[in-house]
């Protein structure tokens, strides 16, 4: 497979073409919210929830995790205006099928034995979970707990569904 | 401003109604790639790359710092099989507005003197830049020396114009 990055230019002409009025748009998100939700390819949160540019912060990692992006959410709330966070993890994430043990180990097999790879790698927890409505959730309390996020911000917590693309609320 | 969230389910019913084959998307990026970026409101990856739900991995924070999120990218790669990295940073970024310090003395102050938050809150690097070319740069050169990335993996960076909708490759 080519490398897809010769193509940016091309499929991004489409959309400069039909920009309108959005060179307008301000900084801060109009809707003060953040959406913090999984880099799975299978979800766009623009689309399902009509999100639309100038509405939301979006934070994106794998498995959704908010207490890894304590550091942009602080951006948000204290630079940007942000009053609002939305946690979304979902169905048939990666997160649920692997250990940090697991991960270790294939780093390192496929480094045949580089002892700094393998220190570097095992430095990491990859923050996988066993259960998915109880990531959520502990994903919801830590920010509610969390001495750096602004007090009485509304926490949400919620899951896609990969096979119908619906949202549920969890927390 | 109530919250937002309450409205989520209302805004996710036309995505469910056209949902059509989605479901049988595959776990694995079909295009084998991650793009990084920013959290930015104004930024709609999915629309102004034309990335289709399976497409590729995204993942954001504020700036759309690579280095941040080792992570996310090892699973993506080892886990998910994906093999090319795009970062695209954007004009207008509140990342070029601030320095650490700033935040620092912004969080400290409207926390009155409470000596945990100031603690917590100077031990975090907010990863601020000052040139936005070379802070993709920087980023894309990270990438490619970093030994937990796969060698060989293609890793591209541009910037996203806020006033266009233009994307332009920089590194």
């Amino acid at each position: 497979m080519s490398p897809q990055h010769t193509e940016f230019v091309k499929l991004n002409e489409p959309y400069v073409a039909s920009f309108g009025d959005k060179g307008n748009l301000a900084l801060p998100p109009a809707k003060k919210l953040i959406v913090v939700t999984c880099m799975d390819a299978r979800l766009d949160p623009a689309a399902f929830l009509q999100i639309k540019e100038g509405d939301a912060h979006v934070i994106r990692n794998a498995g959704g995790v908010a207490r890894e992006e304590l550091r942009s959410l602080i951006i948000s709330q204290r630079l940007l205006g942000t009053r609002e966070i939305a946690v979304i993890h979902h169905t048939d994430c990666g997160m649920l099928t692997f250990t940090s043990n697991d991960v270790h180990s294939i780093v390192k097999d496929a480094a045949k034995g580089n002892a700094d790879v393998a220190k570097r790698v095992e430095a990491i927890d990859f923050l996988e979970f066993k259960d998915l409505e109880e990531s959520v959730k502990e994903d919801v309390a830590w920010l509610k707990n969390q001495p750096l996020i602004l007090p009485e911000t509304p926490v949400s917590g919620w899951i896609f569904d990969v096979k119908t693309g619906k949202v549920s609320q969890v927390a």
